[in-house]
Formats: C-alpha cells, structure tokens, sequence
C-alpha cells in the first residue's frame, strides 16, 4: 500500500499517518520528494485499513498493490486446473487439451426434444448435456421451466446419451433438488453475488460453472470463484457469457478479451457462452469459434430440433444441422490453436 | 406487438405468421405499404410469442408494446404510495411531504457507536435508523459485521431513539434473523435479482427498501419491485444507490436522472443514497440535496461518530456534524421543492 | 510515480529499474518489504516513462501519481471563475452567485420563431439566447438547420431582447462564420475531442461552453478544457450534458453526480444540459433544478413556441409557459442553495 | 414508422396524428385493438416526423423501422468489397481471402527504427506499414510524434519494403501533409464524428481505415461510414479499437462479437485492432488470432524493435520476434477459416 500526501502535509499530519498504521500493525515508510511524500506500507494491509488512512488529513491518495484472490490465482497452480464432470462412462473434462462442448435446449420441453438431441449431439462430440428446467427469469410473469419434470427428462437423457448432465441453480431453495439429478452446478449471471448460493454449491462438491456477471469486473469473479475454492470445492469453471454495455446491436456484449485476460490471471478453466451472451443464433457460430481461437477451454451452445418452434430463447438456439456445421468448424480449427475436438464415427 | 415483414417476404411467409398467432389466440391485421408489410398483433402477447414470431422466415422485427409491472406501474395508484416503516411511536412513512431521512453508520461497531449517533440523529429529523451489522462483501476475506451482536445494538438504539429499525438482508439464510429486530428490510445491488430472496422477504410483510442493482435497468427494477408487490407486500420503497459505468472518478455513478423518471412511471416512493453511490463523503450533501430537488422522497446517509476512525466505509461517513449541517441544508431547501423537514427543538 | 516490483524481482532488476531512471533525470527511491520492493520516483515523471519502465522485467505495476490539468485545475483559482459572455448591454455572466440560464431553440427555424421567444425569455430571466443553426447530425442525411441564415435571425433576435448569443461550433470550416454572429462559442460532445476544432476556437477569444462527450471520464473533459487554456483563452464553462450507459430509459444518462465532483477538481463554471442529455422534456425542469440545488452555476434548456410542431428536437423542448414555470421553480430555489435569480418585473 | 397510442387517446386524438402524417405526405392506417389502436405509416418518414409525432397528444410510442445507411448497408453489395491501397508493385487489398497485416510502430521514431523493422514485417507477410508521425493525444501537454519528418521517414521505409503506408489524419489542418504520403488515411475513434474530417478525407479518394469512436454502436459507426461513402469514396475499411465500458482490466474493452454482427450489416471490410483496444501486448496475440477466427478481414499490430525502450506505446507493442510468431499462428489458422496469409519464403 502506497499513501500519497498533500504537498500542504505537514510532519504532524505524517505522523498521524504513521501512528495510525503503527496501530494496525503496520510500518510506514517515507520518501520525501520535492513537491510531496510518500508514506510505503509494510506489513498486513486491507480495503479496510485503506479507506481508514484515506480520511486522514493531508492523504492525498492511498494505492492498494497486489491482488486478493489467493487460491484463483494463476501462482497458486500455475499448471492449470482440469474440472471433471460426471463419473465412470458418464463424464467429461474441461480444461484440457480436447475442446469441452456443453450443448442442449436452453429450455426443456419434453423427453422427445431432449431424444431428439442425442444423436447430433453425440456426432458433434459434446462433452456434456444441459438443459434448463429451472429458468430465473426477470419478470415475475415470464415462464420459468418444467422445474423437476424436467430434471427428470435429462436424467434420461443422461442414460440415453452417456454424457453427463450441467443445470443452473438459480436459489439455494431449489439447489437440492438440481443437484439430486445434475452432474455439475452452473451459477447464472444473477447468481454471481448471490454469495450465499454460492457456498452452499460450494457445499455440494459438485463442480460449479460460473457464469459471470453482467456487470462483474475479471477480479469480482475471481472473487466469486475464489468464496467457491475457499470453501472447499476446487471444481470451478468460469463462462463467459456477455457483459452490460451501451451498444444495444446485440443482447449483451460479448467480451472475447476476458478469455486470454483471464487465461493470465486464474488457472480454472474458462470457456464462453456466445448465445445468452449476443441472443442471436446466427452469431453463435462464429463468436464460438473466435472463442476458442483466443484460447477458451470449450463452448456452450444452445440447440433445439426446431429454433423456430422453441417455447423459449428460439431466437438464439442453433439448429442440429447448425450445430453439427460448428462443431466441423471447431474440429478443423482445433488443430491451429493446440487443441483437439474428437467427433465419434 | 407489432411484426414487420422483410421487402422480400411472399404471401406465404405472412399466412405463416398469422397462423402463428392464431395457434397461440392472438390475431394479426395487416397494413400493407409501398415497401413492406406490418402485421399488428391483437390478443395476449408475451415475450415468448415475441421470440417465437421472430424466427420466423421474413419476419424482420418484432416489437413488444406496453410495460410489464402492473402492480407497480403508476397507472395502478396514481396518488403514489405512502410506505409506513415500524409501528406506534417508533414509526415512520416514506413518500408523502415530509422528507424521510434514513440514517446511521454503514457498520455497527458498538452500542457506544450507535448512543453517540442518537441525539444528533434525531436533532437532524432523521426518520430511521440504520446500520450495517450484515455486510455482504465482495470478497470472501472481508469484514462482515457483528452480525446478531450488531442487530442487538440496533434494537436498543430503537428504544433509546424512538427511531426505527432498517437493515440490509444478504441472503435468506440470515432472513429470519434480521426480521426478528428490524423494522424495514433492504435488499441490496446484488440482491436486487436474487429472486427468491424478493419472494422470502416480501413474505414477511415488512417495508422493503429495494436498492437498484448496479447495472439494472429501470424496467429491471420495477419488474423486481414488481415481484414483491406480486407476492402480496405492498410496502415497497426503490432506493437509487449509483449504476456501473465507464467513469471511474466516483465508485459508482450516482443516477439522479432515475429519480424523475420513476416518478413517471410508478406510485412507489423513491429515495436515493449517494455515499454508496459515489462513495465519496465529500460529495454526499450536493448530492443528497439534488436528489431532493429532483423529486426524491428521501435519503439514506452514512453517519459515523469519527468518520476517520471507522472500522469500514469511514470514506463515506459524514461525522455527526456534517450530518446536522446537510440536514439543515434539506430543511431550508424543502419548502422550495413541495417538501418540509421537521427538526425537533 | 511509484513502481511495483514482482516477488521474484532480483536486485539486477531493480538496478535495472534504477538505471533507467537515472536516464530520464529521475531518481529512485527503495522501500523493501517483506514480500516485495517498492521503488518511489523523484523528478520528472511523464506517462511516457511510465510506459518506458512498465515493460522492464519483473515490474508489476507503475502509478503516476499527480493531476494533468494546471491551469483548469482548482488549486491554480481556488477563487473559482465568472466567465462573461458579450459586452455592454448585451452582456452575462456565468460562474458568480447568479444563476445563468442559456435558452432557446434547438434548431432556430425562422425569424419569427425567435420573436415568440423574446418575451418569455426575458421573462424568465435568461441570460443568454441560444439556437441551433449548425446541427452535426450522426446521420449525413439528416436535416443541418438554416446556416448563415439561423446566425442572422439570431443576431436580429440579439438586437431586439438584449441578450448576448451562444452558437454551437461543428467544425473548423464553419467556425469563422459562427465567431462572426455569437458572442460565446459552444462545442458538441463530438467535438470535445477535437484537437484542432479545440484550438481554433480558442484563438477566436470568445467565451467557449465546452460539452462533455458523451464517453469522457472527467480528467479528460479537464484536459480537453487545459487545451482551450494553455492556449491563451481564459473563458471556459463547462456543461455536462449527459453520458452513454447501459441505460435505454433515457437518450443519455444525465451525470449531476458530476457538477460537484468538478467543483472539487476545477475553478471553471459548470452548468448543466438536461434536455440534451435525457431526450425527454417532460424530465428536463426537475433535472434542472436538481442541477442548481448540485451546485450547478446556470442551466441550458431548449425552449420552442410550439414544441408539437418543432422541426427537430420537439420532444426535448419547453414550451413558453413550462419555461417560465421552469424559472419560477429555480428562483424560488435559489436562495435555498446560496444563489439568485432575478427576473424582470 | 409505428405509433401506438394511449388507452385513453379519443377519436379526435387519433384524427390529429392522421392530419399530421397527411401534412407531411404519409399515409397511416388503424389496427384497432381491443386496449388500444396502433397507426401504421406508409410513406416518407424520418426522424423528424417521429420526433414530431411523439409529442402529440395520448401517442404512447413512435417506432421507426428500417436502417439509414444505404450505401454502406450489405444490401447494397452483397458480394462484398475489397479495398485496394497503394498501387502498382506497392498494394495491397483488404477484404478478400487474403489476410490483411497492417503492421508497424504506435510511433515513428527514426528512419533507422523503421528499417529493423523492414525484414521482419515482410517476414511475417505484413500487407501495409503504418507507424504514428502524427499522434493526437488526450493532453495537450503529451507527445505528439515527429510530424512531417516522421512521414518522410515511411515514405522512405515504403521504397525499401514495397508496403504501402498507412497514417492516421487526426485533422483537416494536417490532412494535405499527410495525404501527401500516405496510401491510406487512417481516422481515429475520436475522429469518427469529426464530420468535416470524414468529407475532407473522403474527397481525397484515397482508401479510409475507419476507426470505430469508443462508444460508438454499430450504427453510429456505419453512419460515418455511409458519410465517406456519400461523398464519393467507396474505399472504406472499418476498424474495431474497442469500447469503453465499465472494465478496468484492460484500457478498453475488444468488442470482436462486432465483426460478425458487421459481416451481417456491412459489405465493408472489417479489421481488428487489438493492441489499441486492450492496451497489452500479452493479450494482443490470442486476440488477432480471434478475430480473424470470428471473421476479420485483417488486423492492425503494433510493432517495434525494441518495445521496452519505445518512445511511446511499448507496453502495447509486440517485438519482431512475437510478431513472427503472431504470423505464424495466424498462417496456421487461416486454412481453418476460409482464409490464407502467405509469407515470403
């Protein structure tokens, strides 16, 4: 921590400074310049003792250095972290070489919607089925899923297809129910500060996809995933899904640039989420792609047998055949950016 | 609604679209132009027609008419709401002539701290009383008050003040904790789209002061207003407390401009909180009283007997003094803007 | 300027650091901690050598400490200043304790348009008549006001009510021809970033009303205002007229948060443009008094006679009668915030 | 253009908005539903009209259909355009198969800094050589390059590498300087609305790198567009620099989901500028080759031979050697892409 004074400061307000760090069991040390001195901090700073110096008479600015996020952090597992999903023939990895495609309706309908899936989506070499049977909408009015009729449906779905199941946990109300039937938990954007849904996740040992939020900076969800590590649960993937801003030509904003950011501040798998992010399927395809060329770790994708039937987010669902075309273009680009993407048959 | 067909959409690609409507009871009329087709849609429209209509082959737009809360649209009560916080004695209203000050410090400390606060607090006609003993930080390793310890205190400093008791709820584990002292309930940014906990805390039946979430929209917010009022609690009041932008003087960007505009378009009272808006003690009284000039009901103000020795938010504290100074301030300024502020003695 | 350096920086990095100081005539000063060493500059520091060592080895972070703007900064007049526009009887004063209000239309559209003006602008107390004759549109189709002609109704409208004329400046092509009518020049938000746009009209001498673009922070506002200073002309008022957010509710988000953060940073007036930052008029008198009650020194506010049947702004534009009603509101407030407002009779 | 009235809007009401639309030579027909009664135009709107509309009395909303930019809109040319520079043995094309490196330093800085880069830039089949002789920055008091010796200096560099020069123009008073040595004129994002630069620009004929204004939407951006293309000159490139957000993690934040959605709008070109936009050279890499994965016709790096000791811009600037190694990458995933970079040897 760096303390600024005043070019008025006087050695009595300096004092009162250093007293005040003494007291928290900190030592201050002065460089004296020719317009202005700076006091340099040594020893257990906090935001807390930050905003307390701040007050200060004469402080002109107090600079915290250095990052909070511990356990997130790319020193504290410089290697990477690979998340696995699901157990024994049911299971999926991201974070490793092979690009992890998470693929389904973005609303459950029906067990024939979910059947009808199962082969495009084994072809296009998914990693993992999800679903959304529990949907937060903002509006109180808004239709909000089959709840744990459809949980069952991707349970059967999940013995059907082999791959294993990835639902969002949108209270911690419904949260025993959604991880009595799904393999890994996803936090949407709202759900990013909800800091008490996200322990009880945690609590789950489950692993957790962390969509972020919509107006988060990269350290506020590090922070997030960091209250996920620190409870015990190092299962935590971050997914990009679009950020809050003036441009109003898509949904949201896609912030590709949080990929390769993240990828030098965090060791936890990253991977993006082009269609909540923009709302447009015919977008989707390419923003996935570019997603993976500046280094995410996979996709989620939404497809549905017929967008233009879907009782919700038709608008930004591809189709199997536009999900099939992606994943050929995924598995020719992979190669080019170190990565691979196997497609059965 | 209104669809708007593409130049180049047949006779065909319209029979599909009313039959669209018609599958979901709506009907369609058609305005035929030079260019291009609109079809106006009559019947009950959702946002899940909208999406369903927009796929549709030539359908070029589809535009959603007429707003979504109710209950909490000002057409529903056009004499605007007066929300009543505590009972007997100890009581207040927020939203009718008389301005309504909420205030106290942004972190008990000590039932000393909140004594020490009392008489200037009422000598400044300070309707309640608030003080942060549940903070919700976003970083997992941050101080986050006395907890039940802090409520205690609170609820002495009601009976010593006769003021009553308003204090944030963060999750709805501590739900019932902080409804067993505390007269109002605050839900804050983040928990402004945690849903389930509207719902639990509108269960109680308190006066909720809803704070808007750092990057929600004033439809956003109304729609969460609009969930409590929905779950039988009409006891809402919208506190603005700063938006997320690129400017990064201020913490975070002080709205006044949604003041004025809510008034447009609902009977809720609204009131502001510029200390955590901007987060700037400074800056809280030009900008306390401009929210009152702007049509604010109310304001929330940070008071810290020793602001520079605060254990956290001390940056945004006023000291008992500056306190008395901006209430005196609002007082001389109320009669000019239809308000009055009465201060004891 | 102080430097940062990594955990695992090595006294060779350091030295490298020291060195590199050395060259720019700068010294270096070493706290060392215990997890980490802190370099503190002496001398000369431009952002060019912060640059210059953010990229040396092991250099973790560099802070330039300081503000940029001398001359628009408030330390350089913390007497603040009245800036004057026009002369003898045709003259006002922005920036004292009386309040100014800048009226007219948004696009002048006859001479008798301006002749319906006069009476309540006087009236009301306006100290200044503006009107739009050169309209930057972002479209290069849409309409660009009268031109010359607009100057000349504008200087006839001078003439007959006495008040001095404010005229907007898109470009330096036109810019001789707008010096030539108006006795204060005014530059858009587009143009607040136009360097040489900047200078030219500061060359002229004429009073400048510096609007904010609509995605500047405040220091670089300030620093686009240090421009018009440093070369030679005095007479700068700032006016903020709104910034781009996420916000759809309003065209823009009018910032009042603003006005008394620059009056914590600058000496140069401020005043506020309600009408051109919200797009709705029916919000612009509450934002304007609430701008003068934020410590506002003068208000813009766009008044057409029959705003139904305006050529272009009509949505944000007070009739006759609002605006006087707008002006009662503000001289009855002003007393309450320590200004005045006279008018006539 | 579609007007929905109030509830509460009476036959006359109604019949008011018809007259209007018939003064203005539209047309408009009813829907008349069972809450309200919907105007559709038919005719010649503009926003004015809108604008006139939507004050009248009970209209509720005024939504206008359809884009505004014909010229740049795709289409106008669905086949796509290619953007030839230079010409003879010194061109290039943007916009074709071929990828498109424009590459060089942020700042000219001497006639032997752009020789060290002369190899490596043909190495890496660079297509055009840009490097900044005249660098408008936010303050007055910051470098501003070596002006027209820096341009003499790329004229040079132009004879002994065969590339084309790029050179932004950041005003008209500058323009013949540079116009008389560049190939391309580049426009920056704060000279995106500088509208009398973008015409004087235009008249030269030469090609225009189109630099998106920092928070300019898509229109916006494609408005200027249209302006230059209006004027006369077909030959523009649109370049994505990022936008200005709420993240602090990088200076700006990359919008690359703006190169697909351009694709869809646009028969332009599109290039990426990642450097400008993130400010980091460690993240420059991963984003060019994203956006080129997301359909970019090209990319701008910054390059210097030695960026630590860069006069300006280091921290931005990949070294020869990253930038060979940038080329590679994007030479790998060309083929994936539908696309191809040779490089010489």
């Amino acid at each position: 921590m760096v303390i600024v004074m005043g070019t008025n400061a006087t050695q009595a307000d300096i004092d009162l400074v250093l007293a005040r760090l003494a007291e928290q069991g900190c030592r201050g040390e002065l460089t004296v310049g020719v317009e202005r001195t700076i006091i340099t901090v040594v020893g257990p700073t906090t935001p807390a003792l930050q905003e307390d110096v701040r007050v200060l008479a004469h402080v002109v600015d107090v600079v915290l250095l250095g990052k909070s996020y511990d356990l997130a952090g790319l020193d504290s597992r410089p290697q990477g972290t690979i998340v696995g999903i699901g157990d024994g023939a049911r299971s999926a990895e991201i974070g490793g070489e092979q690009l992890a495609i998470i693929a389904g309706p973005g609303t459950v309908e029906s067990a024939e919607q979910l059947a009808a899936l199962g082969a495009p989506l084994r072809e296009g070499g998914a990693a993992a089925l999800m679903g959304g049977s529990l949907r937060p909408g903002q509006s109180p009015y808004a239709f909000t899923g089959l709840g744990e009729e459809g949980l069952r449906h991707l349970a059967a779905a999940r013995e059907a297809t082999g791959l294993p199941v990835v639902e969002e946990v949108p209270d911690t109300v419904s949260l025993p129910m959604v991880a009595g039937y799904a393999d890994a938990l996803e936090i949407g954007p709202h759900g990013m500060t909800n800091f008490g849904l996200l322990e009880a996740v945690a609590a789950t040992g489950k692993p957790v996809i962390l969509r972020r939020g919509f107006s988060a900076t990269l350290d506020e969800w590090l922070l997030s995933a960091e209250r996920i590590l620190l409870a015990g649960n190092p299962h935590v993937v971050l997914c990009e899904a679009g950020i809050r801003t003036y441009e109003t030509a898509t949904s949201h904003t896609p912030d590709l640039s949080a990929i390769p950011a993240l990828k030098r501040l965090t060791h936890l798998p990253v991977i993006a989420d082009p269609a909540r992010a923009c709302g447009q399927a015919d977008l989707v395809p390419d923003l996935a792609v570019a997603a993976v060329a500046a280094g995410a770790d996979g996709v989620v994708v939404e497809v549905h047998p017929n967008p233009d039937h879907a009782l919700a987010d038709g608008a930004q669902s591809l189709s199997p055949e536009a999900f099939l075309a992606l994943s050929a273009r995924l598995a020719a680009l992979a190669p080019a950016v170190g990565r691979r993407l196997p497609r059965p048959a």
